[in-house]
């Protein structure tokens, strides 16, 4: 039997989750939310590949088959640095985009996510690694994780904060646009009421899942649990339980508080 | 010579700190900003209390005179801790705050914070213990600290937003409104055009300062330094750097990265 690790800054990340329990409703799951030093997205690299490798330090002593870093803004900084130590699987949310988005055949592709997604390049190199002839525009928007943390997902105001936070991307003609920060999916509708239909949405819960099953359908295959959900936080916000509750359908099976400031963590 | 050691999880405190050093432009002060941790707001009271002790130890090992803790949701949560262990003097935003509200003569204050600040209570129980005549209303407003740090102070979709956070204050006839939140100066002119000119703003920033000159005035007239500010920062993003500098018109004279995390401090 086979556990699989997700963590993330906060809540983002349950949109990861979310999907993959749907795909996979036998698997057992430890989600590791770092809500006591949220967000990463505004936080320099090497703060966040610090974070990261703590976070990852803790579920890999939980003993955990699959290692998902269902954060953009620390796949995008640490996701090296966590693959190179690392005797399981690690699976970030920036490749499984990209190739979702070359996939959609599209020429013009944009990327939106966290100041700190955007400033490291990952999506942009990723993409241009993949395919040379791309053209590719990116844009940082950082009012979009407190606007979805306020519930505010499909609000008069989201959508206003996105026209202006689109409007050079749509100017310009972007085909595909990768929605670069796992809390985004949460703004989906306010994304697409200002994007038109014709633009292409690629969300990383979808497009990680997916590569999960493609790459790692063999591990997943031996996962059969009983589809228990572990949730630890750094951090329990009442903010934090609202939203989770919102965000997945079912209650944790395990809820704990932990603390990744001091030292070595021990198996739980 | 005495230092004066200022306190905040991250810009907000800097109009605090900008406050101070204009009425005493010959006082050295170390101003530490908990940036890896920001914000304190939406996180719980047993670990914003966690980090305040610790950003206060590391202050005390500069030898500071007086400790400013620039930080609404800490004072609301850690002040009653920070004063009980320590040797010198520690001032909170929180009661100059209330008190600024009293003198205004209002009997209908309303409170607008961080949802820690409004939660935990303090301005209302501070207000109500100085006068029981009072009648108190609050207000979290987590968007706020988001867009003053987004640079939209002054926009159309802040007036927006804070018609929607203070309507029901205004509705129910709100005299004198306390900006309990040190970034919410940032964002005065916007909740100054939905308020109205009837409406009296208390600032926290403006009301510790005058506290500050009241009380220690005999510990500051001895601030005969060189006007100089040592930045600490937890984290280094530039983000901070350029929010900063915005609201404080000259650079500091020291800048440094510091950790919290690894144990104790030593004087630097």
């Amino acid at each position: 039997m086979s556990l699989i690790g997700v963590f993330d800054s906060g809540v983002g990340g349950l949109t990861v989750l979310r999907e993959m329990r749907r795909r996979l409703p036998r698997a057992d799951f430890l989600y590791l939310g770092d809500t006591a030093r949220l967000p990463y997205g505004s936080k320099s690299p090497e703060t966040v590949r610090r974070y990261a490798l703590n976070a990852a330090s803790y579920l890999r002593h939980h003993e955990i088959d699959l290692l998902v870093v269902a954060c953009n803004t620390a796949s995008a900084s640490a996701l090296p640095d966590l693959a190179k130590c690392s005797p399981i699987p690690v699976l970030g949310v920036v490749e499984p985009g990209a190739r979702a988005a070359i996939r959609s055949g599209a020429r013009r592709i944009g990327v939106i996510g966290t100041e700190g997604t955007i400033r490291s390049g990952a999506y942009q190199n990723t993409l241009q690694h993949m395919r040379v002839d791309l053209r590719i525009r990116s844009r940082a928007c950082p009012l979009f994780v407190p606007l979805a943390e306020e519930g505010w997902g499909n609000h008069e105001i989201t959508r206003q904060v996105a026209r202006i936070y689109l409007k050079d991307l749509l100017d310009w003609g972007v085909e595909t646009l990768i929605l670069g920060c796992t809390h985004y999916p949460l703004l989906q509708e306010s994304i697409r009421a200002v994007a038109g239909p014709s633009v292409k949405l690629v969300d990383s819960a979808t497009a990680l899942s997916d590569v999960a099953i493609e790459e790692h359908g063999a591990l997943l295959g031996r996962t059969q649990g009983k589809g228990l959900l572990r949730l630890h936080l750094t951090d329990a916000s009442e903010r934090f339980l609202r939203i989770a509750e919102e965000i997945l359908d079912s209650e944790a099976d395990e809820f704990r508080v932990v603390d990744l400031d001091s030292g070595p963590t021990s198996p739980g």
